[in-house]
């Protein structure tokens, strides 16, 4: 794309706000057909078609196709959350990262990981803990189940050297995944390896991820007191 | 957008993604140009653009002006979280809303929150705190500032009848926001209102927003024990 193109589509964007902003346009109203707001504007259809799209995906506007584009009645706002690898959002932060293998053994699943991952107790899965630390300081606790069927070579992998974490997202790309945000109180364990009280709350990440309809691994990711995922809105 | 176009680009997307995987380009790897992509491909440039924008969102590229696009050698995942006005989440779980009123005052606010609005000490603001309740149960406790300089309307909303949240998102459209998750232990005053013990873990979502330059609101958002946010990624 270049840059006239991108500029004529965040100006189409910006221009469909103000009328949304000021009113002129009220939340319900179904506003004009593409081709009449590219006249209207004197740009292409396409310019009118990404700004209405980036717009939808904002939570200003309702796209339904035969029904036509509305300005939204309540608009739901879409936040981003960047998920990086654990030792770039540490170095990011301008920290030293460190990382510890605590266990990692061959079983079956409990009960919830084959429920999160849709295999079966008899499954044959990898269980990893790790310790992830910024400067020194306990980061966060991963616990994390690998389907060895799903990715063998996991078996190869030097996981003292490198976390499960960041081998995954080398070596088993995926095609979807879910991730459910939440907070607990530290158990008396997590505590220990946290370095801080049982008790105390703590944000917890759990991941669960699949290729396709097979389930590659589903994580358990509780960051150190006073962890705070931002976001723009 | 007609639906042939839209599976061309998700035909295009799907391709990359299988050569990314299958790892015909490897992490770091530059790709091929869009118009030798969409030469191969048998599609249009803008077809291909589509889909690699598409690729870039998701993490699996990287794309820069000049020096082209490569594989992602750390893919992000950027999880998308709906935020809607917390009547319709609640009504969207299949439960009955109900909101009830804590108080609402007119004052000068306090240091943070100044520091997050950039508002000065002196600023006249409404200081607002509410109950969210799910089949009559706590489930989201509010405690708000919404500066009466930016939207001086505020004051003639009925706040009995309808919550600041779902009032601003009406009457108060703002540009950008800041949004960050955390865990917190409940206060003895939290755990009163929410109907749960001091020390309780807390899922706790903070909001700023802004109109420009202009600072409108910024919000405590504490969820009820259990309380768990779901994206896809």
């Amino acid at each position: 794309m270049n840059s006239l193109e991108q500029q004529s589509w965040q100006s189409v964007h910006d221009e469909v706000l103000r009328r949304i902003h000021t009113r002129e346009w009220k939340p319900g109203d179904l506003i004009p057909k593409e081709v009449e707001l590219a006249e209207q504007l004197g740009c292409a259809r396409a310019t009118v078609n990404r700004a209405l799209r980036e717009l939808a995906s904002e939570g200003f506007l309702d796209r339904r196709r035969k029904a036509g584009t509305r300005v939204a009645a309540h608009p739901v706002r879409r936040a981003k959350l960047d998920i990086p690898v654990i030792r770039l959002e540490i170095e990011g932060r301008g920290q030293k990262y460190a990382y510890g293998l605590l266990f990692s053994e061959r079983r079956t699943p409990p009960p919830e990981i084959c429920a999160n991952l849709g295999v079966t107790a008899e499954s044959d899965m990898l269980h990893i803990t790790s310790l992830h630390l910024a400067d020194g300081k306990p980061f966060m606790f991963e616990d994390r189940w690998v389907s060895i069927a799903a990715t063998p070579t996991i078996l190869d992998a030097d996981l003292e050297k490198i976390s499960a974490n960041e081998w995954l997202v080398l070596h088993a790309p995926y095609t979807r995944g879910d991730i459910y945000f939440s907070a607990v109180n530290a158990s008396a364990a997590e505590a220990k390896v946290l370095r801080t009280d049982p008790g105390t709350s703590l944000f917890l990440m759990e991941r669960t991820t699949w290729e396709n309809q097979t389930g590659i691994t589903s994580a358990r990711l509780l960051f150190a007191p006073g962890y705070r995922k931002h976001s723009a809105i």
